[in-house]
């Protein structure tokens, strides 16, 4: 490719614009992708005109600076296209800094044999020059790591392996929606700004105007300083005198005149004495009542906070429409570092009424295997970027698991197994018995060593699950699963839900829960209780899985965790 | 209907189970609109066994009490089954109460000629019941208001207006999705939690930890008093003392036992001093720093804030991958009590790169007609529900505007029609003159009555648009456009961005802004910069419109407004 003798751009076949590729309907240019990703690999398209606009990978001059080729990326695939820029046709120095935008229009032309693209643009016309100063530029060419990238979370959609993530996490989203509205669910957005709390755990973040109310009473103060108490008994002096006045005037039978008029005085005299008053009760600072922070004056007049999860709320319409699902930011204010924890992440809950665990587990496993195959069937060039770059067995492992039977154990059989493995001699860092929750590592070693593929671990003891899961016919045991994946662990957590009043309600009072919260979910099982299920999806953790990238503040546009909010 | 006689059951041909209608994959039913939206509305699948399940929307027993008909609601699509069960079948009274949920297997079948129905269900087993106290149900059969409703948030879904409006939305959302990824546009996540002020304007919502963290810094103080001043004093001192004896042992060269002993009691003198004097810090209440609060410590480390719209930050991806749009919840904390708005609403905005002000209008007008001829083409029951219900000319709208090329006129333009409508005779209550912003009553005055169909105005002056859009030539106007739709005005707003360097930080400034928060965003017009436009629809605005619903707070399920946040 390098150094292979050009021809001048007047040699090449004039193409008529009834030639030209179809741009894209609401800009000015050919997708890339629209040249590149066809199965010819866009060697079909020779001699059509085409305007492609992206920005500038690499370029570099060539054959003593009277031409240049530059390999440009738009951003609607992995793939660059390379143009040619003869020095006639632009000032060849402003267009090969990496990241220069430009837009180009040319014809497209099958490169000499021997070079490896098998389409490339010859441009005619540049229509477009967006410059970068290479000096300045905060991402150059040079390998950077994703760690530095954190910190120009503006600019590093322009790499690759962002830009990457980027289209790997918009299939996922799209796939998500086209899986459910496939199977009848409907979409339903719960809120984020809640007043319940889903399971009377997890620190949750507080949204509140008192604050900015408090900021904005303090200028005011200061503007136009409150009323002293004389102020205050100089008005209500006059209210006294005026309603004396008026008193009089009644007594000794005044014109209706001066009775109407001495009235409008006392009311004007009243009214102003309220509103000194209402000024003289303000305070500076956040408003307190007995002592604590007075949130009748908040803006929903009592605490709010961010959502944990849209779970509950979304049972109201599972309840009414039978199959339904919500797709949203939740949160956690979890002072954590790990590279599995934001404070902002999204969740995929799908909740399915007349349905039990069975229903549930068959549910999160063809949801599983359909994202993995949409991945393998619209995104294997940015899956084969990854596999190059981040993880050999990425590509491999979706095939796996679009492909294999999930295994499906009891949390007892799961217990077994791991005490076997520990008596074979593998050791794991934290203690395995019947009761415990399962850690990460034990969650690995199901799904990695002992089966090698997805495992559903179903039936968890009560007691170290939420209060919602539907109490087994044992009593020991809730309805409860997890789906375990190779590279994550837990992908999924879902369960069946209590859907019998008396047991919930009890199952509530027993966990040390007040009720009065939760009525409006009690009442889902007073009025028409169905039998019903879901399950939460980490989407983040979808992406880990998929992607093989080991942050995941890497794999969501703008990473929210303890201390960082750009942007 | 009533009274038709009815045969018995054991007269029904026995279906076999290869008979039976294909059940949803994930759970115990068939549902309803697989029966009933068919071309011949179920008629064709007489004879075969299914199993249902669902509410019980109306019931009355007959025949003496020797059946029952039902009428059964899924929620998939808003016709009832009407399903005919036997008293030999189950007890009846318990069926008949409307809300209580039913699961039921039968057999299909074409119901005696003269009926509404074109098939019904002969039950034969009753699988389940979540039975309902007529007495205490909060909806009962009676025909409730939407104001009512918002008092039940969690059960007004099982209402037929609620699940429609639940329906047209999850078509409208899935619509979205769909448009956009057919156009290439990728999907990104924008944040909910953002540090970022998009217009300098509009009320916050505040995000903090600070008020929960002082409550458990409270309750830790009670529970556990901080050290006094004597405490640390005297954990001073024995430092002192420690450190003395190191001092002394060094010089009187002892032995490295008897050093290493003293410089480990040293040590640990000093950690517990250090550890007091953190104690000694805590205080009770927010903190403060130079008499504000100590943002600091708040779990960002600084202000944060829920998002107002996600545009600035979605640039950030349409200017590295072209073609982008995010869809989420964005929040205003104003104090509006209007049918209007709503504290947290959804919006979408696609952000379009190598594209200018007339690329944005084909995309918007696009999008819109995409949205009513998928209402048309998915959800003509539901719209069949809403003309008889709440406007009879919703579904005439959709189909002027899915066919209908959208007016488009400038802004001076339009004033300019506005004053002549006022020199005709019309009659507004605020004035219009060039330079002011359009009122609704003027917008719906150009769609309704001028133009009698969807208008864009475009190029408004420069003095009440935000600094991001970009200035046109005549350095008046910026290349802002609206699109204004009958019955609810302004459905979309968007503009061409302000591309060159040197003008956006210009008008950042002539705007009284500081540069330092929008640093970032500039760094979009440094580095490769390119021409780019966007919108933003507000979602719950498409509802009213597609719905002909009248108050905001009934086309969202959990509405959010002042002094209200249920669930």
């Amino acid at each position: 490719m390098s150094g292979q003798p050009q021809p001048p751009v007047d040699q090449l076949a004039a193409a008529t614009l009834s030639d030209a590729v179809p741009k894209h309907e609401f800009s000015d240019r050919v997708p890339i992708r629209s040249i590149l990703a066809r199965p010819d690999g866009g060697s079909g398209l020779a001699g059509q005109r085409a305007r492609i606009g992206g920005w500038v990978k690499t370029g570099r001059k060539q054959g003593s600076g009277s031409f240049a080729f530059l390999e440009v990326n738009d951003g609607s695939c992995p793939m660059n296209l390379q143009v040619i820029v003869d020095a006639a046709v632009a000032d060849l120095g402003v267009l090969v800094p990496t990241g220069t935008c430009v837009g180009l229009e040319g014809v497209l032309k099958v490169p000499p044999e021997g070079t490896k693209q098998r389409i490339e643009l010859r441009v005619e016309e540049v229509v477009h020059v967006g410059p970068v100063d290479p000096a300045k530029y905060p991402i150059p060419k040079t390998k950077l790591t994703l760690e530095f990238l954190r910190d120009v979370v503006h600019l590093r959609p322009k790499t690759n392996t962002i830009s990457a993530v980027a289209r790997i996490r918009n299939a996922l989203a799209y796939a998500t929606h086209t899986f459910f509205q496939e199977h009848g669910f409907l979409y339903i957005h719960t809120p984020i700004i809640t007043t319940s709390d889903c399971e009377g755990a997890g620190e949750m973040f507080q949204v509140t105007t008192l604050i900015s109310d408090a900021e904005k009473v303090e200028k005011e103060l200061i503007k136009n300083p409150p009323p002293s108490e004389a102020d205050i008994e100089a008005a209500k002096l006059l209210v006294k005198e005026k309603g004396e006045v008026v008193a009089q005037l009644k007594s000794a039978k005044a014109s209706k005149a001066d009775i109407t008029e001495s009235v409008a005085e006392l009311t004007k005299a009243k009214e102003n004495l309220s509103k000194l008053e209402e000024r003289f009760k303000l305070k500076p600072g956040i408003p307190q009542k007995d002592g604590k922070l007075d949130y009748g004056q908040d803006f929903f007049t009592r605490q709010a906070f961010l959502t944990v999860s849209g779970q509950l709320q979304v049972e109201t319409y599972a309840c009414a429409v039978s199959s339904v699902y919500t797709f949203g930011p939740t949160f956690r204010a979890e002072h954590s570092h790990t590279s599995r924890h934001l404070a902002e992440f999204w969740m995929v809950e799908p909740e399915i009424a007349f349905a039990d665990l069975k229903d549930d587990m068959n549910c999160a496993e063809a949801y599983v295997k359909f994202l993995c195959k949409w991945l393998l069937d619209h995104c294997l060039d940015d899956m084969d970027f990854m596999a190059k770059n981040f993880d050999k067995t990425c590509i491999d492992r979706l095939r796996m698991v679009a492909s294999t039977p999930f295994e499906r154990i009891s949390y007892t059989e799961a217990v077994e197994l791991l005490v076997e493995a520990v008596k074979g001699g593998k050791q794991f860092e934290s203690k395995v018995e019947w009761g415990v929750d399962l850690a990460s590592e034990h969650e690995r070693y199901l799904t990695e060593v002992k089966f090698q593929k997805p495992v559903i671990v179903y039936n968890y003891p009560k007691g170290i699950k939420a209060f919602y899961m539907r109490v087994n016919d044992d009593s020991k045991t809730v309805a409860a699963m997890d789906v375990l994946v190779p590279k994550v662990g837990e992908l999924i957590g879902g369960s069946q839900r209590e859907e019998r009043f008396e047991v919930i309600r009890d199952r509530i009072l027993e966990m040390g829960l007040p009720l009065d919260p939760y009525e409006w979910y009690l009442d889902l099982r007073r009025y028409g209780t169905v039998k019903h299920c879901g399950f939460g999806l980490g989407f983040e953790r979808m992406l880990l899985f998929a992607t093989g990238i080991d942050n995941i503040r890497d794999v969501i546009p703008f990473p929210r965790y303890p201390g960082r909010a750009d942007l």
